[in-house]
Order: structure tokens, then C-alpha cells, then sequence
């Protein structure tokens, strides 16, 4: 089967390697549409990060790897003992790869496994092929009227409403506050507007991603170069600050505006993933008690309530799909595209079965 | 009345001053016994940091202020309005100035008020003297048997069991790490102590310290710079990580240590008031979900806990008291003893009233 496979930095090559089988518990899923992001590019630019140059801990593999950790599918074929499922069903697939021993694996947090990682980034294959064996557990139907392009989309989504999850106390009636406009703060925009927030700030520099913020149903945008963005914020909710934070940016002027932007004992969400270590003071947040969570990846219950919000039509993510391109030019209409021309971008999908 | 009154850096002087009236709503304490700490330390080597140079929005106040904000004392008068008190009644004072008005006061959260303070910092008097007059609600009558020298050491202590509130993860068999072994990381030690957790590592570079540790009940003492603090940690959890950690030491050492000995979804705690920006690197915390959180001051509930688990016996802060001294005395043998000689020290009370 043909599969676009990670050798290395800048060296993404599309090639004909077997076809995996199923074993036990597993489904083999047919790839329909597969999303691109940072991580992605961060493998294409500056890897090998992500992906394994020693034998991953779970999957056993060193790249080559395939690519493609979101994505939607059809089932091709289903594994002894696996029930629930039909041939040819449509289904997002969570593509967590843990050991299942490890103590943060035992507390139930699969998603800080000590040795996890991703399908399409640590070996076991990947969305960016035209077969991959999963977990049964990690494969969600897509309910009826939900398309296999959105399916796509689940992923990212479930990023997002996992880190909206991570301020519970958040309610229709927050002052909430988005730095960075990036795929990940857009859909944090999308998951807030689901869950009925009010007053969305978003901080972003980008004119086209302010555009796409204001389309997506930020209330207020706000430029961090000009603008100052905790003034607004203290303004806006009367001196109060902002009931949440979430730093998508993940650059030093970033996180210093989330905890200065925030309210007393409100909570400051990382979303983002940095590069080194940047200049901190925790007073910015002793001072009013505030608290500053990292958030990463999603779980199983971030999938399910995605899909519930998608099938509702409370996530409206239409707007997220700015490109779609075959399978055969992943590397000059995707990888190369998100690279020249980012800010125009959120989601371009490959379209495994586009001739 | 006497009073010890700072007036800046290296400057504070006995003198008298008029003694304060109760107005409705308050009790005129008589202070007995009165902690000196590093918040004092700073004022004087460094300060005025606390200590209001321009009016304090709550107090009205500018230097000089009356010093002494742990304090216990008896009651020397009644305000109108005020019942269930009695004159000479043995008390804890909880110091907090806080404006009654700000969103954060309004949300309950007076220890972080916008224009907080403390008593004997921020104006309003102090314990450094011999009358001070504050509001009834902040006024906790010590029972039968505490002594008025431990009512001393309720507000250090009430810090500390703030901080370990902080952390409601905590439980017997959790395992906890200090990170400091000064006056609030050893208050933090008895905290944990009567909370019944089992395993507490206390990490300390100053040998007399590690011995107060040992003496207040950490079940493991190491040393940041001989010890690798993560792997003593890590294998103690049989590879977990600790549940909780508090950083009360305050330095990009202790910070990094904290975070990284820290389990899957546990908490760091941070107790320490900083100097300046550090480096921090957010994905010490994002890998793992562990959630950073600051805490300052106490409130109301912890003053009522720390004074109930003192009469019970389950903090025991019996060697907390290393010195007493002479009012007049508070420079020479209270401040300047603490500046030359802090390790051998855990708290020097000043006895007011002794000739
Ligand atoms: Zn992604
Ligand atoms: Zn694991
Ligand atoms: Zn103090
Ligand atoms: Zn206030």
C-alpha cells in the first residue's frame, strides 16, 4: 500500500510498503481525510523530535515512520474479539499510542504515559496511508450526517476541548482570553462558543488569523504588538480579569500577558509547547493565587464529547478546512504550503482517496 | 504606648506613640508574644518593599508603621457592636488588610485582595506594641491550654497549612516533597505531619535546618546539591514521582527540582515570594499535566484549622521557638540574630511584655 513516510528532517518520502493486519482488539481502518499541523511541520523543519531514532518504547519502531495523526476513516477490517463495529463504518480514530503499566498509565492519564506518543508520529503506523491497524478503543464512530472531512477534524478539536476542559469553572458568563490564533486557538474559540462563553478575547497578530478568530466567534481581538491586552481585559470585565487564560503562542510576552491578564484565582492554561526555557516570575501569578496548568494531548472522553458537540452542531468547525489536497502532493500543497503561507491557513486536510 | 516603627532601610525605632481607640467593630489587642520573619528581614535590609511610602489605599498610612504582624495577645478592650469576647482573653491575630470591595474580595478571596496588606506592615498598627486595635472577625481566642506563645506562631503556621491546602490531593499515603527547609518549609513539615502523610522529603543545604527537619517529622532529609532530588524522589514513589511538592526555597534550582519530581497530574506548590524572573521552561510541567500553583497569605479557615489541630496536638510546634527576647531588644537580638545566624533559627519571638 502506498504510505508517506518520515525519514528524517526534510526528507518525507511517499512509497509502497505491506499492508498491516489486524491482531486482537484491533480494527484496520481505511483513512479517508487526514489534517496537517505544527507537529508535522516541526518534524519536516527541525526533526527528528517526535518520531523515534531508538526503538520506541511502545511501538517498538525508529523511522522510517508513517505520518498522519488526524484523521477519519472507514473500517476495512476488524479484529478477533473486537465487537460494535462495521465494515465500512465511518470513524475518527484517537491515535494515543501508552504502555498501559506505567504509573501515569495506572492513575488513568494515558495521555502523560511516561513512554507515549502518537500514531503517525511514533510508529504503528499512520493516517497518511491507505491502512492502519488501531486500538478499537481508540476508534469513535461518527454519527450519522457527521462527514468524513470533519472526522478529520476531531482531533485537533479534542486538543482544544481538553485544554477548555482544564478551567471547569469556566461558564457562559467568563471573560475568557486566547493569545495566539494559531489551529489550536482557533478551535479552543470553537470549543468556548460550544460551551455557550459570552466574552471571547483572542490576542493574535495575524490579520488573516484575527479574521478567521472573528468568523469562528472570538467577541473582541486584540493585537499584543499595539494593543495592551491586560488593560483591555481588566476593562472589559470591570477590574476583574480574565476568568481563564489560554496561551496558544507559547513566546515569552505571551505567557507574561496570561498571568497578568487573568483574575484572581483564575487559571492560566498552556496549550502551547516551547522551545527553551523563557524568563518567568511566579509572583505573576502568587499575587492573586491564580493557578497555571499545562495541558497535552486529550483523552477519551475529549473524543466523545467533540463528536457529541459536532453531531449537536454546538462546534461549528466549518470554517477550519482552508485547503484540500491529494495524497501524492502531502509534501508541496501541505507540508510546504503551511510552511510559506501559515497565517492563511488552519486546517488543510489530505484527501488519502482523491484521484 | 511604646512601639517599634519602621521608618526604611535599616531604621526602626522604640519610641512612643499614642495609644489607638477601639472603633465599632474592633478589639484592642495587647500584644504578648510577636514572630519575627523573612518579610521582616526584608523590610529592613532591603526595604521598603511592604511597607506603603506613598498613602495605603486601605489604611490611609505611610511609613512609619508599627512592625509585628504574627502576634498573639490578650484583649484589652471592646468595640461597640462586638460580643463574644471577654477582656483578657488569650487570642491569635490573623493580620490581613484587605478593602472589602475588590472582585477579588467580592469572590471571597480577601488574602489576594487588589489593595491587601498586613497589619504591621501596611499601617493599622501592629504587634511590635503595646495595644493594637483590629477587627473582631480577625481576632481567634486561643483555647484552654494554648499557650500565648504558641498563639504566636498560628499565623507562620496558618501559611503553612494554607499552602498544604493548596495541594487537597494529599493524603496518608501520599508522598510529599519540601523544597526549603527555612521557617514555612518546616511549618509546611508540621502541616503534613498532622495531616498524617507518612512520607515527607525535605530538601536542605544547611545542616542545622535538615536538623529541625528531622526534629518536626521529614521522613527523608537530601541535599540539592549533592543529591539527585528527582531520583531519590522517583524511586522512593516506586517511579511515580512525588504527589505534591512546595517550593519554599525560591530559586530556579529549587523551581526545575520541584517540577521535575512532581508525578503525572500531581502539584507544584509554590510558597516562595520571588526576587526576579527565572528561566522556566512550561514543558516541565506539560509532559506530565501537573498544575503550578502560587500561593500567598491564609485566610480565615486556616487560622481556624492550624488552632484546632493545636489543640488537638496534631501540630506539635514545640521546637519552632528558638529564641525569646526583650522589646527592646528586637533590633539587636531579633533582626540583626536573624540576619547572622539563620539557619539555627526557626522563630524568635518577642516577649512584650517581659522586663
Ligand atoms: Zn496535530
Ligand atoms: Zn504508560
Ligand atoms: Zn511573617
Ligand atoms: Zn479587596
Amino acid at each position: 500500500m502506498k504510505a508517506a513516510r518520515y525519514y528524517g528532517k526534510e526528507d518525507v518520502r511517499i512509497e509502497q510498503i505491506p499492508e498491516p493486519t489486524v491482531r486482537p482488539g484491533q480494527i484496520k481502518i481505511a483513512p479517508s481525510f487526514v489534517g496537517l499541523c505544527g507537529t508535522d511541520l516541526h518534524e519536516y523543519l527541525g526533526g527528528p523530535n517526535f518520531c523515534p531514532t531508538s526503538q520506541h518504547p511502545v511501538t517498538s519502531e525508529t523511522i522510517p515512520v508513517t505520518l498522519g495523526h488526524e484523521f477519519s476513516g472507514v473500517v476495512k477490517d476488524i479484529g478477533p474479539g473486537v465487537t460494535g463495529f462495521k465494515i465500512g463504518q465511518a470513524c475518527a480514530v484517537q491515535p494515543t499510542i501508552f504502555c498501559g503499566h506505567c504509573p501515569a498509565c495506572e492513575g488513568g492519564a494515558e495521555n502523560v504515559c511516561h513512554h507515549g506518543g502518537f500514531i503517525g508520529l511514533s510508529g504503528g503506523g499512520g493516517g497518511l496511508s491507505e491502512a492502519v491497524c488501531v486500538s478499537a478503543t481508540h476508534v469513535f464512530p461518527l454519527p450519522d450526517g457527521l462527514e468524513l472531512e470533519t472526522g478529520a477534524l476531531v482531533e485537533p478539536l479534542s486538543v482544544a476541548w481538553h485544554a477548555v476542559s482544564a478551567a471547569p469553572e469556566v461558564t457562559h458568563d467568563s471573560i475568557v482570553l486566547v493569545i495566539g490564533g494559531g489551529p489550536i486557538g482557533l478551535a479552543i474559540i470553537l470549543c468556548l462558543k460550544a460551551k455557550g462563553v459570552r466574552t471571547i478575547i483572542l490576542s493574535e497578530i495575524a490579520a488573516s488569523r484575527q479574521n478567521f478568530a472573528r468568523q469562528f466567534g472570538a467577541t473582541q481581538v486584540v493585537n499584543l504588538i499595539n494593543d495592551d491586552v491586560t488593560k483591555i481585559v481588566i476593562d472589559l470585565s470591570n477590574g476583574r480579569g480574565a476568568d481563564a487564560a489560554f496561551d496558544c503562542a507559547g513566546a515569552p510576552a505571551s505567557i507574561k500577558s496570561a498571568c497578568s491578564a487573568v483574575k484572581a484565582r483564575g487559571t492560566v492554561i498552556n496549550v502551547a509547547i516551547w522551545e527553551k526555557e523563557i524568563p518567568f516570575n511566579p509572583n505573576w501569578v502568587t499575587g492573586k493565587e491564580s493557578i497555571f496548568k499545562s495541558v497535552l494531548g486529550y483523552q477519551k472522553e475529549d473524543f466523545e464529547a467533540v463528536i457529541e458537540n459536532l453531531r449537536t452542531g454546538a462546534i461549528k468547525p466549518n470554517g477550519m478546512i482552508t485547503a484540500k489536497i491529494k495524497f501524492e502532493n502531502v509534501v508541496q500543497d501541505g507540508i510546504k504550503r503551511l510552511i510559506s503561507d501559515r497565517d492563511n491557513h488552519v486546517k488543510i486536510l489530505v484527501d488519502v482517496n482523491a484521484k
